[in-house]
This record gives C-alpha cells, sequence and structure tokens, in this order.
C-alpha cells in the first residue's frame, strides 16, 4: 500500500479535508507503517488529486488524518488491453498488474481456447475486480480506476464494438509465433493491445482480428505466460 | 509445457535417438495434451538442441517417443539479472519469469529491506531452484539452464565480484524514485540489470552500485511489484 486511496464521499465535514478510518487501511497505518501522530502518508482521492496525509489521532481503533492534496496522478498509459479471460488466480494479479502499469480499458473477452468454466469464477463479480483496481493503484500511486468490461462473445464484440475502439488508434494483437513483425521498442501514442490466452489465438480470431484493422507482432520466439506477456508489453508504454 | 525437456543422460541407447519415460511429462502427454502414438512433440535435450519427438509406445504406465533434434534453442537474453531476494512464494514466480524471458545467469542478493527471514526459506534449495528454472524453460521451449547465484552479503559482493561482471557491460539499476533518467526502451547488448526489493534499494545501496559503475535509470513514477518490474525491464532486452 504506497498510497492510501479515499473514496470522494470519506470527507468527515465537506471543505475541512480530514477523515477517519479503521478499515484495512487503518490496519496497514499501525501494524506495517508502524506510523504515529504527526507521520505524514502519502494519500490520494479516488479519480482525483495525491496529496499528503498528517497523522492527527490514532488510537487502537481508528486513525483521522488531515489531508493536503496538491499533485495530478501519474501519467495513464497510452495502452487500451484486449485480454482474453484468463484463469481465475491468474486474472486477479493481471488486473492489479495492468491497472499499476497504468491502464484505463481493459476489456476481458472470450476466445476459443478460454475454458467455458472461466466465466464462471466469482472473481469477476465488480466488487471483486473493483478490489483488484485499488490493489493495483495501491501499488503504483495512482488514483484513477480503470474500467473493466467484459464480453462473453468474441466474434460480436470483435465486429462491433472493437472498431470504434481502435478508431485513430494503433491496434496492435501480440501473437508469439508466425510474425516476423517485431512488437514496437516503445509506444506512447493511444493503442489497443489485445493478448490471446494460454495456447494464443487461433487463426480464425488473429484473421478477424487483422480483417478489423490490429496488426500482429510479436515479442520474439519464446512463448511466455499471460501475465508475463502483459508486463513486458505494457512495460513498453510506460 | 510447451517442450519436453529431456536429460542428457536419458537416452535409452546412445546414438538410438529413443527415450522413454513415465514422470510429470508423461503425466503432461497424457492427460493434458492427450497424445496418441504417431503425434510429434517439440522436445529439447538440456542445454543442447530442440527438435521434435514421435510418440511410438504409449500405454498406461510410460511414454516412447523417437527423437530428432535439429534446431538450436532461441538467443539468450543480453541480460543477467541481479536481484535482491523476493519473498519466498514470489521468488519461484520470478525465477521461472525470468528464465522465460532468456537469462541466463541470475544473482540473488541480499539489500537492506530484504527480510533476514526470506535467506531460511527451502525455496532456495538447489533442487527448488533446479525445477522452477525447468518450468521457466518448458514455458518458453528453451533449452538452456540458467546459472542462480545466492550472495548473503551486500557488500562484499557488490565490492568484490559485481564489478567483474559488469566488465564490459552496461550496468544499469532500476530505481523507480528521484531518477530522471528513463530507462532504455531496447537493450541488444550485453547489460546487468539490478532489481531491488519491494520499497526499493535504500540510498547507500544505490550510490555503492553506481561508485562502481552502475547507472540509476527509471521506468516512471509508478511503483511497481517485483514481479512486474522484472518482466517490463526483460521485455525490454527480448
Amino acid at each position: 500500500m504506497n498510497v492510501i486511496l479515499i473514496q470522494p464521499d470519506e470527507w468527515l465535514d465537506a471543505g475541512c479535508g480530514e477523515i477517519e478510518f479503521s478499515d484495512r487501511r487503518f490496519e496497514y497505518i499501525r501494524k506495517v507503517h508502524r506510523a504515529a501522530v504527526g507521520d505524514e502518508l502519502r494519500v490520494g482521492v479516488i479519480n482525483d488529486l495525491l496529496g499528503t496525509g498528517r497523522i492527527t489521532k490514532l488510537d487502537a481503533s481508528s486513525v483521522r488524518l488531515a489531508v493536503t492534496l496538491n499533485q495530478a496522478p501519474p501519467a495513464p498509459s497510452p495502452a487500451s488491453l484486449v485480454l482474453a479471460l484468463p484463469r481465475p488466480k491468474v486474472l486477479k494479479r493481471i488486473l492489479q498488474t495492468a491497472t499499476a502499469l497504468g491502464v484505463k480499458s481493459i476489456h476481458l473477452i472470450n476466445s476459443y481456447r478460454v475454458e467455458k468454466s472461466f466465466w464462471q469464477t466469482p472473481f469477476l463479480d465488480p466488487a471483486i475486480i473493483h478490489e483488484q483496481l485499488l490493489l493495483g493503484l495501491e501499488q503504483c500511486q495512482d488514483t484513477r480506476l480503470p474500467e473493466v468490461y467484459q464480453h462473453q462473445r468474441f466474434k460480436p464484440f470483435v465486429e462491433d464494438e472493437l472498431p470504434h475502439l481502435i478508431h485513430n488508434k494503433k491496434a496492435i494483437v501480440a501473437h508469439p509465433r508466425n510474425t516476423p513483425t517485431p512488437f514496437p521498442a516503445q509506444l506512447s501514442d493511444p493503442c489497443v493491445l489485445a493478448i490471446g490466452p494460454e495456447g494464443g489465438f487461433i487463426p480464425y480470431e488473429i484473421e478477424l482480428l487483422e480483417s478489423i484493422g490490429f496488426s500482429a507482432k510479436t515479442l520474439g520466439p519464446r512463448i511466455l505466460k499471460v501475465e508475463s506477456a502483459v508486463s513486458a508489453l505494457l512495460g513498453r508504454c510506460l
């Protein structure tokens, strides 16, 4: 928890800049940070500014902070992510990772090699997704929550929605094999990155993506886990 | 398991190109791959060539492959890794990830913010490390095993050993804060990357690294988990 995140409706008194809480942020401040009254911590308001919170009260049950907000959150990643739904345990980590790497728009999609059962996981519950996004923001000291969308049908999503999402953007599908074109070393303009499931997109899926304007690019001959691929690809957008 | 890896001493008969096994590779071939006699699988000999293995026998207890070796493993990463020892669970994943990304030399080092207890983990046992390296090679279809070294004392390692390791190489320490110089978009020449623990190297450690020739570079203002940083940094060496 590299930043204490505050909900916009959490102020003790409108405009006074004080908050008090006793949840897992309090536990962190007390047990991990071992903070004391007077200490200053990094804070941020969800979808708003970053700043500092000075501890004005700390007892066995809660902490109170006097908050000053004075800094914009870091620039978002230029990349939106289109990701074949990974297996549930990996999904949680990837949501955190993509958030920490600054992605603001994540589309979880179906694909031939996505196991049907993955769509049944409780980890797709909006509350659990929200938790992962918060953990990602807390990791990277950002405040802007990503949007996460779920698309259980590949073809309608790619044909009807994806063309709008990639309008005026570079659209790249990461394709480990049979693609001689290397992935760009650095991406700073708005782009959409599509990443397939373990085993990759099938040829039909790659062709459909190419037909709407995606280019297939490779990071080389090594087959990476989806999680490593996400970090390696988004790492080129930092 | 994107490649079936064979130990160099596993041949049924010197020069005949056949092997037979009943271990987890067999379980994989039977249960996950659901292969049958006549199917061809990707195989590789540890620290040697890649090729194909045709299934010549498959029953409830073992599988036999006729192996043809004809392809060099993928080029190694130009990067060697100097990594502050991560917490045990993360260590296992990072060893796999760094191996999959092609690193051939990994130095696990101490640092002020490495918890002493991390050095007590059974995951540092050479047999368990070897397992992770194999999993990494199997993921990325490589055969060349990395070397993993453990250095429990920071200063002697940095002063006495590291200067030899970085001789004639670019040496970069990833430092998330207070470093205006961006990490290179692409690295293709031999280099040594040092990555700190959660919370980063302390100023004394950065200074000592700089004093022997390291440059501190940043991936930007976002604080990343060590695991994401490893993939993002090594992803620029692909």
